[in-house]
């Protein structure tokens, strides 16, 4: 996936100064595969934040700027003004941003939640619809290269007919208040302004149920959830109970977590099918555990016997060299510059080539408004129809 | 555990012939600390088969009946009848011979779950509370050593208050219609008139159930289940979820399922409080995951360094030589004698000995009947409270 | 394998008293499958410690000894003396009692290694060979059915010609110098008196050494060995390092160490051959790792798919219901008492029925003789031709 | 570690064209932290290839060679020529390359093993001494930061004085003769006119080698090998078995392997002392096993609680998102890039800051050279001063 020839697509970033976490993730991950080069940001909403991250990261003075809006127009005109944003910023903010830069032409790649609320969410998958840019929604857990063989695998009909798909992901780090203490993150991921209604359901919630619908294929038609605030004085959730109903007569369950001590991100999944099952665990992303019904279970590797094309050609090293996290992310990125190339030069695009958009990031805002209206009215069954 | 000086306990046994499953697990578990000693029984309602299954084990011919009811006459009137008798028969049957035994005062040890209806287990409860005989039920998993280690570090405090609960007991073995072969044991698990109104819920959600509240020590309040038929024609559930209420505030999840290709009895159970969590897999069952919030998780190991009393008790070899089902199994026998030797010698009971009674007989009966109300209300609330 | 029909078979026991280890773990091993009934004991030298524990074990008074000659003697007159003994004494005892009981034709289950010297493994391979009765030596790790399983597999070729053996004993119970705490177990497995010129090499080395051999069927030609006794003031080897060569071209190499921290009893095997790999670990015993070159590696699993019958003659409780250690030991006893039998009735052992013997126990002791000349020539390399 | 201010370094690389592994994950290593900057090359020795490498990875015309010698001699006049340069060519090449730039003053970065014989490796070591141009071998594994964790445990005396080392790399991709299909990695690298006299020894021994020394710090003094060719018409060793005994007492074992099915790049450490053991494994590479004696084992994990300044200072990512393979290499190329800078301002190179460089190599190929010669001589203990 290393960039072949062609230049490296011109990336500025909104959000992701210093003390932010993930901004530094996009940076790497656009990074790994040479298909993209940083050269505008707005890294804060604080002008001089910004200037002070923009001279870390040894940008230009000039595209550093201290208003999303005024960088968006600036660029725009630009000769060699940036082809795609990463949009960073805390969940309320994306929607605005998004805005600013597509009705410009300017492709997006856009952290989840899509947006914090679900009025915005929809209005700004009309913008993206209605605009020429390209959507990219950075649900990076598909990103993996044994996801996509899971996913590759229960299209071919491997499992038979999915049952039951039990997804989870669990975080300790929220145990304790330490929002109380000032630290950014926990600050602003349990602010109802800056998150949106969903705590846990938002900020991890939404990734399992993208990566089991991704894998599944397979819509979920209505929820029944039972959400918790355990930590004294919260005010968004911090655990949540789901039930989970698919098209076609799957079932589940969906379960996160940010007060589960002992689990780091121990987003897991599970799916089994009329013939076989498949599990695969984040922090062993590199293998895939098969369970063919009436046959020992086989451990399929990355890279290793037995996996196919879709999760080949998002792999970079041998078997046993483990591939993580940042890879995975970066997978989406060299997704993103596919189809970023391919629609500059007009050409269709490969159709191996995969990766979230508006419509899984309106539904993931759908899903965190379905866990809070399930949950307010005592775990009663909501449809996800939109 | 070994016994030590008395003589062995004279046992009979109810059902466990040929063809049977548990009925071996009892024996074996019986003998391995050599407290019992089976001398008479009625293995199957067959007469032919109940003398052909007693001969085989070495019995006497003159203990070997073909008749229940008849079995318990003789033997309360024997010199040396038997003084306990283990019921290993189908669900449906269980009421009806234990209440033989509990009024001529014979103990009785029951495999769960208590009987196939709730008014049964109720009728049988107040049989039970009306004997002097003891009353014990084989929710076996109870018995393995870090399952105790568990329970006593909720108990001490060591993870603070239990905020989330998730277990999980997912079977692969009627991922088909493996009933219609006639396989005996499915062929009676998958029967309402056998197994009660519960499928996977009666034969394994109910351990589950049992486990989770015998670590954490919480009653559970209400529960909202979803329960399907996977596999078609089926009339009992292979697959439940269930959410749950307990008493006091914590919450937590239930799977059950026998459809789940590539699991084998993967019974799990995770608990989560205020300042540490612990995990523990049946699968592996001399490992407790312990993990004090702020800390590295640490491995607890049967005999191991860091165990307590509790484990300690019910562990017969070092560290690292792994002790399994059957040896869990063969506790809670070990705790039966220590309890009737107790009682025959009016001496009192050493608080350290715990097993599963009618109690907790009725409330498996009455979560298996509360999982099915609930579904058929599309996963309402239903208490739980008898 | 529960006993079917036939009589319990006699057995008395050397060895054993309280604070003795192994002991337990016969008696629980002689009962699991109810082949055997503990009639008889010379629990100990001293005879009050014998009487002692015969009492603990409700035993007859006067079948419990002082002295082994005398329960040799008395048990070989007695109409129903014993059939078998099982030695369970430190290991420079086991020849004498086994010269006295197999010279009275008394069948012998003896622990492992045979004896503390290669001199006097010879006589007594001799004295063996000599008698009508059967010798039976628990080297209870080829009693796992797991175990089973892959010497199944290697010798229907599954792995293809084997190269290379990786085979490791670690345990950390001797990290520190216990024996000199007066720890019993420590004491006399550090002593060359009671254990032989062999420490971990004879305690633990033994069992590694016979497990490779039983599942690969191969002969160990010559062996280099680096023997070192870490902890101070220590006289036998602690830890060792040795190569090993076996007939026919397979290279290997095997560890074994009491002073590693963090091992509780950490055996493992690894074969590799020119087609295929076999893993198996003690601590996990119910699973075998098959890895047939160029496919995805299998999880095999006692009693699930894709095993065969070695393993599943051997095995009693379902998939997924651990068996553990004292299982795999019962398997040993059940082997012997099918021997016995036969060899009692005349007929023709089952061809199936395997367990180590005398030939075995004589390999072992060769095996900690070789290891202790060739590190004290510096590693050289030392045939294993007896 | 990401880039703060400061200009890129320019970076030249010999070999790593197409068909190259290597060469692929040094330029994915070089751009992670965003420190370096592709901008020359001579990526084979057929000028050719080298010119259509180039162009795929979008260098200028002008700065991509046909020969390395004139690359070195350019690029040193040039005003903004490399300041660095990854070797990435088969062994036999490095030392010749690696001269022509280390005597212009080019920093070199340089996969291993050093060189592909002992007297070449001596030649280069003189060189590199001389030169005021830093450099660094990328024995990789020394890069993840669970490695770094276990180097900062055993220096602070954390397990005592080490007793132990058990070292292991097996694979399985030369279980057949893959050379003689013509792919290219399998063919140089068993090719000793390429390789060196070591085939496994020389391509992942080295590595085992070097990361027991770099965890414990110690040094080897003497081995005892037995070096095997499994596969026919192999001229190299495809596996070896070492025995080690380390300056200080410390004993250990060392295996590898290319002819083990199921192994990937199952690199593993175990390292025991006095008071406690190691783990690490690199397929799993976030989690360090630490097992204190007498205590349970602790799972400490990449960024998790209870790592110390060694890990944290090159970790990225929060714990549980897994980093990998690239992520511990990048580390290497980021300890480079802090070295030459240091270099270049002529500032003291923080004592944290830590990279295998040409003494490790010497050692490399001095471990490898005594693995052959002690093989040739029976097993014999050989020397390994130099």
């Amino acid at each position: 996936m290393e960039r072949q020839g062609a230049d490296r697509i011109r990336l500025g970033m909104v959000g992701g100064g210093r003390d932010a976490f993930i901004g530094g993730v996009h940076r790497i991950a656009s990074r790994i595969d040479d298909q993209f080069e940083l050269v505008a940001g707005c890294f804060s909403s604080t002008e001089e934040k910004s200037r002070a991250s923009g001279a870390d990261l040894g940008l230009n003075k000039d595209r550093v700027y201290g208003d999303f809006a005024e960088m968006a127009k600036r660029e725009a005109r630009l000769k060699s003004g940036i082809e795609a944003v990463a949009i960073v910023t805390p969940n309320h903010m994306h929607a605005a941003v998004a805005r600013e830069f597509l009705k410009r032409g300017i492709h997006v790649i856009c952290d989840k939640p899509l947006t914090s609320t679900l009025p915005d969410a929809k209005k700004l998958a009309k913008t993206a619809e209605a605009s020429d840019a390209l959507f990219v929604l950075t649900h990076n857990y598909t990103g993996y290269p044994m996801v996509r063989q899971a996913r590759e695998m229960v299209a071919a009909g491997e499992i038979g007919a999915v049952r039951v798909v039990q997804v989870e992901y669990p975080q300790d780090w929220l145990t304790e208040a330490t929002e109380e203490t000032g630290q950014k993150q926990a600050s602003w991921r349990t602010d109802p302004a800056r998150s949106g209604a969903g705590g846990s359901t938002g900020d991890i919630g939404t990734h399992a149920f993208n990566l089991a619908g991704f894998v599944t294929g397979l819509k979920l038609e209505a929820l029944a959830a039972d959400l918790q605030s355990f930590v004294s004085g919260r005010q968004l959730d911090d655990n949540a109970h789901v039930m989970l109903r698919y098209e076609g007569g799957a079932r589940g369950m969906l379960w996160c977590s940010q007060v589960a001590p002992g689990n780091e991100n121990a987003l897991r999944l599970r799916v089994y099918g009329e013939t076989g099952g498949l599990e695969w665990a984040q922090e062993t992303p590199n293998v895939l555990r098969h369970a063919p019904f009436g046959e020992p279970v086989r451990l399929l590797t990355r890279a290793g016997a037995g996996t196919g094309a879709a999760a080949g050609r998002v792999t970079r090293i041998p078997a046993g060299h483990p591939e993580g996290y940042l890879e995975g992310f970066a997978n989406l990125y060299s997704e993103a510059a596919a189809a970023l190339r391919a629609r500059q030069s007009g050409t269709k695009l490969d159709a191996d080539v995969v990766f979230p958009g508006i419509a899984e990031g309106l539904e993931g805002v759908a899903f965190v408004d379905a866990c809070v209206r399930s949950s307010k009215r005592n775990g009663a069954w909501v449809n996800l129809a939109l």
